[in-house]
């Protein structure tokens, strides 16, 4: 019932031929920093000395969250839907930098608290109404626990067979980055204080009472189910503390790996999204991109965890998937350089002594 | 003779209308992060509330250095006119940037040490063939100086009258690293020692032996002057110790803030090029957007002396204006959402409680 993933590795007979091209073209040994690694990820995902990002798509999973009935965001639970008509109609953040660089928005409703209207970019998903508030029970069965991890790896199967060559994921849910830090204190074992931010802004009485919601729903979910929260399965923890579109970016993260495409993973609540991915396949990472180091303080100690050196580091703090498509065209130029720059001999450009 | 500049720094008049379009668009208050910061900026330089930047140009200056002799590059000087030769045949790292960005690309010779073929994206402005080694004496005279800078007031005056909004720098020549360690060295009363590199890749002996390079040179200098460095003008200093690309990128960001247009700073040498700029003009900062913190050591330092929060951090060496053209789009990115998003009146969304 719940979905289960093969994830090859990126095989490494590709390194050396691509570590050369890279090393020939005319700068100096290692001159293009980041960009040079990324070409080599990007090279070894595809499996390719001409890798090509052109055919980018944003998939931005949407939901609503019972926790929010604990006071636990500065913005009503009314903005999710609002935010949803928002995208479609190409006013958000993450539509005009869609639009700036010619990327195709989709929005996806795994869960959203209202009933909406059909419309082209909308893929219809649904699972619930908002999921439970899980500080006081289950966020959801396990039943909707997987069909939310299905809607994102049918989405993924949607672009994949349509040629797209990267992926790229966003959320919104308003209390959904309340969530992701519950998520992650449950995923890797930290306190609820350490994973907890301000979100779109609260201060820190808004942090202090977070981590406190936080604590009491890991507690009550401990009791509920009988285990330490350090035993649960990727099953129990998404049925305990879960968030659809959370579910539904870790199902098409791990879709996209088991179709050897790299994915780019925008802030803080995709970083969780990866997290819960890894602890179904662990080497889904090896096809992740970090689009960029957020200004939510958990999402650092996140990045640490990948050994991730995000693209970009703009304090931005807005999800959507922002992030990830503000980090687009630098990924593209990571396949730019490595596909169009001449090398010291095709160049006629003496190498250094 | 050396050319004046007359800058007026960019008006309040326009800062909180601009602040309060910035702040009703729909993401929580300052969640674009940085990007704010440069919407704000460029708003204010354009003195409008819909900032341009479509229209941006890329100029890189070319010029060889006398200093080479004494050992301080890795490549040999027959590489400047090589690597002109690539930027103008599109093989080059800033070439295929800019042709990914539909940004044109002009190259500027003020003092190559070859003989250039005509080219249409070459700029022929050759003060002389090289610099000559400052080790042993003055780098250039006073009128060659002037004529530099006023290379880069003329190619300026040539971009801006054909319409362009956003003017970026670049630079090519072997041993502008230590040109510009050294000009910085005198400019802001550093030693040597602090800001010298590795340049395209030197190991610490190299490091070492350039650092001895130039504190050998200021010393020299400072006797043939009979001044302490920290009493030089900005005219002697470029006589003693400038770089003709140098001087060039300096009189280009001149005159560009003083037309009241915005450029951008790509790296270590061309933010040196910023710095002498600012003895001559302190208000040409108030014009400068800051592409990047390259992996040279002093970049840093200098980068807080201007207190510039970069907009990339990707451990990029090269040069060339790759990191402003790698930046281009983020620029861009800043224009896009204060221009295009809709406001929370305007999209119906509940603000924050």
């Amino acid at each position: 019932m719940f979905p289960s993933f093969t994830i090859q590795s990126p095989s490494s007979s590709i390194e050396v031929e691509l570590q050369q091209k890279i090393d020939t073209k005319t700068k100096p040994l290692g001159a293009l920093g980041e960009l040079e690694n990324l070409a080599f990820q990007l090279g070894k995902i595809q499996n390719s000395l001409t890798p090509d990002v052109s055919k980018a798509k944003m998939i931005v999973f949407a939901a609503d969250h019972g926790v929010v009935a604990q006071g636990i965001s500065l913005f009503p639970q009314e903005v999710t839907p609002q935010m949803v008509m928002n995208f479609l109609m190409g006013g958000a953040a993450v539509s005009v930098f869609c639009d700036q660089h010619n990327v195709p928005l989709r929005v996806v409703d795994v869960g959203v608290n209202a009933k909406l209207d059909e419309h082209p970019l909308l893929g219809a998903r649904k699972v619930a109404m908002a999921s439970k508030d899980f500080s006081q029970e289950a966020a959801m069965t396990l039943e909707e626990a997987a069909q939310a991890i299905q809607a994102g790896v049918d989405e993924a199967d949607l672009a994949l067979d349509d040629g797209v060559n990267l992926l790229m994921f966003g959320e919104m849910g308003i209390g959904n980055t309340c969530v992701s830090s519950c998520m992650m204190a449950a995923l890797v074992g930290m306190s609820a204080a350490q994973s907890t931010g301000r979100g779109t802004g609260l201060d820190s009485a808004g942090v202090s009472h977070k981590a406190s919601i936080i604590e009491q729903s890991l507690k009550r979910a401990e009791q509920a189910t009988g285990q330490s929260m350090a035993d649960w399965s990727a099953q129990t923890l998404a049925e305990q503390v879960g968030g659809f579109e959370i579910l539904a970016m870790a199902g098409a993260m791990l879709r996209s790996a088991e179709r050897q495409t790299a994915f780019v993973v925008d802030g803080f609540i995709c970083t969780v999204a990866l997290l819960f991915a890894q602890k179904v396949a662990p080497n889904v990472r090896d096809f992740a991109v970090f689009a960029h180091q957020s200004n939510e303080q958990a999402h650092r100690s996140l990045l640490e965890h990948f050994d991730a050196l995000p693209i970009l580091s703009l304090n931005l703090r807005l999800g959507e998937g922002s992030g990830a498509i503000l980090a687009y065209p630098l990924i593209q130029s990571a396949c730019v350089f490595l596909n169009k720059m001449a090398s010291f001999e095709s160049a006629g450009v003496s190498d250094s002594k």
